[in-house]
């Protein structure tokens, strides 16, 4: 059995908790009632579980190989899929109709998106940035360059890709060196080369669109003169076709731990053509735009390959016999029991279960707000869900893809020796998901920027609001019934989540090392505060049903799975608490020579 | 720069803390004078570091290949490097000197061993597997086949290997089917497949010694009717030089995760001649003897690749220049300041080096319990160094692995991209040391090992003793200095082991579902506690040296490594405690179709 997609979890998330159908008087929620979003579900299940997930072990193992003419020819099948997905019009869920999409909000994309790539990681890639290339194109760019690549980028006729790290800069895009020198007709060369480009050479697409950071001639030093280029591989001739080819080369593949179906590339840039995308030296701000979407597709990444890795452990642990429970026979028939009867298996597939259900509320119940701060007619809702978009993406990205990994780990060591071969698939889920702790910013990152700009921006509102929010629920749902020692654990998870914010206003203020000190843990703290709300959320609507007379399972599961998330998961929240109070001073002691 | 051997670290343990020199009236130890010990050690460091870790990488990237000629050949380099370890005697400085051996301490072959497994884990595996059969031999076999097998495997001459798991058994070798037919002259026929064999064919020896798990014709069901065998690949004739080709075949090898320099072989043997070590039905009991040696052994290994990963690192991170610091420019000559000065980078570099030097402390101080355990001329003394030696076994192999493993994540992350690409080497031990969790049982079985025999054993003396001789240290050294933290937490970490294990005594006896359900959690806070020890140790001596006027900036770096250790590595164990005392109910009440 290949991975499953969760369907019936979405369901629950966005009906029983989300409620989704109360937007429907939202642009784009308009045009997905119910029946259009059980029909995407099942759909995108159908095509990923048959098609993408299938193609999963032939991407690691075959890998994307390099040719001297510079070509790169993706692993057997993906070809193949790709002109189905495109076909399906899989990309284009949540895009502007104007250019091809359909307009749906994004929470139902992202639905999709967490199948897509729990199936196959490495493929969903060349969708992921071509659809965030559009976005870039789309927010930036002026009308005739949108219309002069969105028409084929939004619907994946066209692949797309973002050139951000140069061999001496990665987070420190100020060091950057590629340079654009104004044609004199609007267009410029671009001379540099790129490294780590996912997707910038493969054989899926006619054209690849590339957006490049280069700085202008006489620029400002740093990140205040960088801007943003579409460099295409093919010039659009004036039909809008591939016409042609642009002095741009992929000049090799890295070999990387994981992801061997994505072409990860090296480019060179030699007096390339490319056009400016919004304002110069306004590159930064753009590209950041795309990649806050982008870092909710990281968690989701990171969330995926943990389902994938868990769904497999969890078959394993079910059919694989080895020694008898500790209570008694369980399996007279067989010469042993199933390893899933002996706790400790049960503990190992239970932290990725509780994570993982939790994670994909959040995440979704924060792409919820990511939409509705685009669409909220009301000024104080629409800039109240901005505020937790802002303020929970860095959160989704770092927490979900630590413990993402964590997950696949686990999901190994269910498996025992035979996880460790290149027989079972788990292994390949670890070695993917490594990498969605690191792109798109490292976690580190991610944390300095929750509290170095997410918390303190205006005035600490976003964070407040959480806090406040948390707390009404625990007062609302006050009680004695089955909901206690959820509302008792949000308080808890609350009170330690404010005792962090405080002490970061207080410390990191007299020493930015004290903020930086405690970032990670912080973000942490803040993973495990935001699950505990998710999951008392989710209780609070399962009692519910129960009470209403609803008999499926999944109700008094969840009400299981949230008991074991506060029992076995949520205590590492006072752990990072303890350890992120203790600041800066220790660590910067040390001698650099004595490391 | 390659991996660097930690001579001065072992120093420092050996002679600061342990103060070896005292133990020089036992046999062993008196052959091994301080000049001694420094010769081992700097010679070792120049073996490991000059011949085995430039080796490892190619061994990554070639691998072992298997010929249709049941061949096997290992990485380029390797069979001279093995030579060259023979010539030089490294492989029989703790063994029997009747055999070849130099009968040096193992306290003193370990510290070899760290720095071997260190520098070349996949390559370390041939000796450290021809040790342990080695070991079974001697401690099971007859002097018959002690002389006939010894001397070609003390030093090396002559490989070994452990052969128990078979397609249906890992963990529960009660399931075994390989089987034993008696020939009538003392001989048996050994007939079956095994799997996941290290070392089971390759090129570097003439002769390959293979102890095989088998069940004689007639033998009880179950772990209680298994025997142990000496298989060789080629039978000694009269002048014991490899003569007669036995039949057993490498029929292929495994693709995995990591460990690529290591063959790990599908073993067939058919009517393969083999002779019987110790009693029938006896087999288990000198498997385990050897097992409890390797898997020392093995957390050796979570250790070793824990430290180059952190060097790598380390090194990296002085190195590669990235922003600036939030402190003010630190490197006012470059483009940006290296990364070390940011607080997230230290601190993962710091949970690396604080977990790696109390960790070798731990294995060094246990690995001179099992020493004592055999040399000790009082009785008590002897006693008491054997019931360590057990208790902490499982806490050694578990505990040092799933944290070893962590720390080459976390290299990995200081690492940003770079580190995911195999051009760098913390990829590679990422991947090797996910292993060590896994074989010579699982960490699983290590925790319940360690709660099911280790814990009870002779009504819990060992844990008794170890946590009175905690709590002795904490009394005599009270006091205001600058051991304080290190004695308060040494207090709490006591007061928390033996609050975890009252819980496991009073609820494991009523469900055994509770303490298994405990158990890995249990061993992790086991294993803070006793690096709370180490560290108590550890800044015990830095401050005496410091105060005798040593100016070494060791002994106080000592310091600074040691209350990071308090204040953010420690508090993990609060969290252990609190997870643990949650017990089975929650884990066992999902229905298995739930998962």
């Amino acid at each position: 059995m290949t991975y499953q997609p969760p369907v019936r979890d979405h369901v629950f998330i966005l009906k029983d908790v989300l409620d989704i159908e109360k937007y429907s008087n939202l642009p784009g929620f308009s045009d997905a009632p119910w029946e259009v979003i059980e029909q995407i579900l099942d759909q995108g299940a159908k095509f990923t579980s048959e098609v993408l997930a299938p193609l999963n072990g032939v991407g690691d193992k075959v890998g994307c190989k390099w040719s001297p003419d510079f070509t790169v020819a993706t692993p057997p099948g993906f070809k193949g899929a790709y002109k189905t997905m495109v076909e399906n019009g899989w990309l284009g869920l949540s895009s502007d109709p104007k250019y091809g999409g359909q307009g749906l909000p994004r929470i139902l994309s992202l639905s999709y998106s967490e199948m897509s790539t729990a199936a196959n990681m490495a493929f969903s890639m060349y969708p992921g940035l071509t659809h965030g290339a559009a976005e870039a194109i789309h927010a930036g760019a002026s009308d005739e360059l949108k219309d002069l690549y969105l028409p084929k980028m939004v619907p994946g006729e066209w692949g797309g890709t973002m050139n951000l790290t140069e061999p001496q800069c990665g987070t420190d895009l100020g060091l950057l060196r590629t340079k654009a020198v104004p044609n004199g007709d609007g267009s410029y060369k671009i001379t540099g080369q790129k490294i780590w480009i996912s997707g910038g050479e493969h054989d899926l697409t006619d054209n690849i669109v590339h957006l490049v950071l280069a700085r202008i001639e006489g620029a400002p030093e740093g990140v205040k003169g960088i801007s943003l280029f579409i460099v295409p591989k093919f010039l659009p001739d004036a039909d809008g076709n591939p016409g042609e080819r642009n002095n741009l080369q992929c000049v090799g593949l890295e070999e990387k731990m994981g992801i061997h179906g994505n072409a990860t590339c090296v480019m060179q840039y030699e007096d390339a053509k490319g056009w400016l995308i919004g304002e110069p030296n306004s590159g930064l701000k753009i590209m950041f735009v795309m990649m806050n979407e982008a870092r909710v597709g990281v968690g989701l990444q990171g969330l995926g390959q943990a389902d994938a890795a868990y769904q497999a452990a969890a078959q394993f642990a079910k059919e694989r016999l080895q020694m008898r429970s500790l209570t008694g026979v369980k399996n007279p028939d067989g010469p042993a029991d199933p390893i899933i009867v002996h706790p400790d298996v049960r503990r190992m597939l239970l932290d990725t279960k509780a994570f993982v259900e939790g994670a994909r509320c959040f995440l979704f119940w924060t792409a919820l707000r990511g939409d509705l701060s685009r669409l909220e007619p009301d000024d104080a809702e629409r800039e109240k869900a901005g505020d937790y978009m802002a303020l929970l993406t860095p959160v989704v990205k770092g927490f979900l893809t630590d413990k993402g990994f964590k997950a696949c780990v686990d999901a190994m060591q269910v498996h025992g020796g035979s996880g460790f071969t290149e027989h079972f698939p788990v292994s390949q889920y670890l070695r993917d998901a490594r990498i969605t702790m690191i792109y798109e910013g490292t976690n580190g990152i991610q944390a300095l920027d929750l509290i170095g700009r997410k918390l303190p921006a205006k005035n600490g509102r976003g964070i407040m609001t959480f806090l406040s929010e948390l707390e009404s629920f625990a007062n609302e749902n006050d009680g004695e019934g089955e909901l206690k020692p959820f509302v008792d654990a949000l308080r808890t998870s609350k009170d330690q989540l404010q005792d962090a914010a405080m002490w970061l206003m207080q410390n990191g203020l007299q020493n930015p090392d004290h903020a930086a000190a405690a970032s990670v843990d912080f973000m942490h703290l803040f993973g495990y505060s935001a699950l505990a709300y998710m999951w008392a959320l989710m209780a609070k609507v399962s009692i519910a049903r129960i009470a209403e007379g609803e008999t499926d399972p999944l109700y008094q599961n969840k009400l299981i799975t949230g008991r074991y998330y506060i029992e076995r998961l949520l205590p590492d929240a006072a752990s990072h608490l303890a350890k992120l109070k203790t600041g800066a001073d220790t660590m910067m002691s040390m001698p650099v020579d004595a490391f």
